[in-house]
């Protein structure tokens, strides 16, 4: 009875999605007499761009952006002497029909812009690699690894023009643009330089549908000279210095396998992790704990197992509890890949010698205690924007491009994330991605408190009990929710677990 | 028929030495009428010594040194007034039965001296670790681990006095004594402080028999801050500053494991040698292939094995082939244990820069082709001291003191140190130990030679033949010996190892 519930409002969704997309159609190529404009005079029959560049793809667009969009331009919010008065007479619902139209449009693309390598090499640097010198991620990282968008907030930036992506980011940069939610893309913008828009603008317009930025990789690698170099200032090596052969293969398929582990571990991968989503930069990013500051305190004994843990035993127990996956033999490839990318990465480091930068950064105790009430505020002004509502991240098509932080895709009660100390000390520092820093200590902590108190898979080290199991490896946390009861359920308990994180 | 003329011979030898040693006994208590004064007066009725130290224990002493000791005086070698008319009159069967005698009497061990801790605590250390920064071994590294002793050439040091002891070092550094064989003493003592040499006397003779001196380990770590250090100008941290807790635990543990091998990591050893006998001062001396300069430039493409080898990777080969052994799992305690020591020891070193001393010194190419006949006599004249006419090394008791260097017992055809250049350059510039750069380059090579072209234990990798074998991977080793024929026997081949490295 309530599976055939479930398969009505399912069928009535697409049904009534399928309607609004055949309204749009129409809205969209003949408009509505007396009142809007036709969108495909400018924008092109199925919203594939036109004008030169001057007016943008459309198609394929996410619905929920395009409809922002939309509303902003006609709400005053999004500044356009052309699109003010078009969309100036459109009522919601038109709004909606004409966005569920173009995401369902697949655009042709155009001929890609005749550039220089060198610039072409740069913007790919940018979009693949972001510029963390300057706080800025990689483009794909949240407009998806083909750009090609993730619904609902971030449009598809492949099929665009070179001239309309620089100038949205040189409105960005302005101000002339709203900086959109999280006033993310404005920060982002005001980073880059005028060089840096014009190269990436230049770089998205040369992919192909479906193409995916990699890492560039130069002809021949970087002439790079490992110097002994300070913990406490410490530049890993550039990509490019990645040498050739098979130990410069082993460093990239231990940075492939960081990148996307589902895929390059799938054997081992327990969930839609990867090792990047907490280890923020391919590891190398000075603020979530770093794979070169780990690299060079290992062997250390861990309290958590009890035993002095090579870097090996370390990813191992990443493997075990944050990927909720099945654990790599220490002389597997994959591990061996792994660690011999954190080597790489080390070059120069003293062994021995903790980097400041070691483990996550430690918050001062909360002035009150954390509360997943707040959190819940925080989470959804904040969070959901990437994350989801219910926590679960966000994809475009196969790949996970958001990480999930609860439910059964998410790291267990064993893995260090769930602790909220830990957690905390990540939120205040590294997110919102892309915006970090805006949040206060009391809201990192309340958020962490939120998302921690959420259902996830059981610690692997479960014994008989949520009580034994609390006692033996959770007793010194002293903010953490495994074995507590949050509303009406005691979270880790088996029970929970069927009812909530399945 | 055979086996019953062996029997036969071994009865002789033995009844041989017991007469003999029953004349001892006649000379040494009563001596000789008219002709030489009985021995006891002065050193006790069973050699045990006296003259509150004056007389030194000869209780116990390898025969042979005894031998030569009395020669020695009585030939005007060594001198001392009253020695000299003592054995003038002895002729040299009357030395070789109170030789004899003497080597079959266990000395009772006189009440240790007074001495103040510090003293002894540094006493200690020479005798159990040396002072490689003078170039100087361990004093067990040679006397037997628990200083009892190594036939023919090294004596007995436990039960003598300390006024013996250091005036025997006094005298060596003065050349009042004869430098001994390979003028070993004469470098060493040299080399030691005054303070050094009141210092390790002290120690000797507050030692009861059988007392093995360990590494000392002071009541608290010393307290030592790792400091980033030059690759090229490196001093591991001292020996004191290994912490307590696990972690100091699993480092000592691969110390251990280091030092004696077939005792610490017995399930993984195939023949009597430790990682030492290659890689000396456990590891850290930086003319034999120190490990702190191993560890940092680890994980490396090795085309040995055509893989890109992790530190555990590495160490596994040195089991599967210098310890013709079996290979220790990458996540075994042993392992991990070995790996902890290294990294202790590399405490400071810059990642992923390899230090000037990683590997073994090389050396220009032989001005002659090097001739394992040439070789033959240098190794009679400056190795079998130690190694033996037959290669076979030296023991003490259970404990192999001095490694053999061919044979079941020796490191197989896979392993590196069976390639003639790789030797050479160890030889050159180690060897002979503790009197290391008296060989001319040439003469290394030579010994090298003679030393790699006697039989071993088969290359692991060993496929169907010898020359399949050899082509597969000795084909570049220009001056190696596995396949090729000496005296008559192609090395490596199975018939040779059956008849000759049993």
């Amino acid at each position: 009875m309530k599976r055939l519930g479930l398969l009505f409002a399912a069928t009535f969704t697409l049904l009534s999605n399928v309607c609004s997309a055949e309204v749009g159609e129409s809205i969209f190529v003949q408009g509505v007499p007396g009142k809007v404009p036709a969108c495909a005079m400018c924008h092109g029959a199925r919203g594939e761009g036109g004008g030169e560049g001057l007016f943008p793809r459309l198609a394929g667009q996410p619905a929920a952006y395009t409809e922002t969009q939309l509303k902003a331009f006609r709400d005053g919010k999004r500044s356009s002497a052309v699109m003010a008065p078009t969309v100036a007479a459109m009522n919601d619902a038109e709004v909606s029909a004409v966005a569920a139209f173009l995401a369902r449009q697949q655009a042709p693309f155009s001929a890609p812009p005749k550039a220089e390598p060198s610039r072409l090499r740069h913007g790919q640097s940018v979009v693949a690699l972001g510029r963390w010198d300057k706080g800025v991620p990689a483009c794909t990282s949240c407009h998806g690894p083909a750009l090609q968008g993730v619904a609902p907030a971030f449009p598809a930036l492949v099929g665009q023009s070179p001239e309309y992506l620089s100038a949205q980011l040189r409105a960005y940069k302005s101000g002339e643009r709203a900086p959109g939610p999280l006033e993310l893309m404005g920060r982002l913008a005001r980073a880059l330089s005028s060089e840096d828009i014009e190269d990436v603008a230049l770089y998205i317009a040369s992919l192909s549908a479906g193409t995916r930025p990699e890492i560039p990789r130069p002809a021949s690698p970087e002439a790079y000279v490992v110097q002994p170099q300070s913990p406490d200032a410490f530049v890993p090596p550039p990509e490019a210095a990645i040498p050739d052969g098979a130990y410069g293969e082993l460093v990239r398929l231990g940075q492939n396998i960081f990148e996307d582990t589902p895929k390059y571990a799938a054997p081992y991968a327990g969930n839609t992790l990867s090792c990047r989503n907490c280890h923020l930069d391919r590891g190398r990013d000075a603020k979530s704990s770093p794979m070169w500051a780990a690299y060079v305190h290992y062997p250390e004994y861990r309290k958590k197992d009890g035993l002095v843990n090579t870097i090996q035993m370390r990813v191992q127990g990443c493997f075990r509890y944050s990927q909720n996956g099945t654990v790599p033999d220490a002389d597997s490839r994959e591990l061996t890949a792994l660690v011999t990318y954190f080597y790489w990465m080390a070059s120069g480091l003293p062994v021995g010698v903790r980097p400041k930068a070691a483990g996550y950064p430690k918050l001062d105790p909360p002035k009150d205690l954390p509360s997943p009430e707040r959190g819940a505020g925080i989470y959804a002004t904040n969070c959901a924007l990437c994350h989801g509502d219910d926590g679960l991240g966000r994809r475009a098509g196969e790949q996970q491009v958001f990480p999930p932080l609860w439910g059964a895709q998410s790291f267990n009660w064993g893995a260090g994330m769930h602790q909220v100390d830990r957690a905390a000390g990540f939120i205040k520092t590294s997110m919102p991605y892309g915006a970090d820093g805006t949040l206060t200590d009391q809201q990192a902590w309340d958020v962490a408190a939120y998302v921690n108190s959420r259902p996830r898979p059981q610690d692997p080290r479960f014994t008989d009990s949520v009580e034994r199991t609390r006692e033996l490896y959770h007793a010194d946390h002293e903010y953490d929710y495994y074995g507590r009861e949050v509303d009406g359920l005691v979270l880790g308990a088996p029970e929970a677990r069927d009812k909530r994180s399945r």
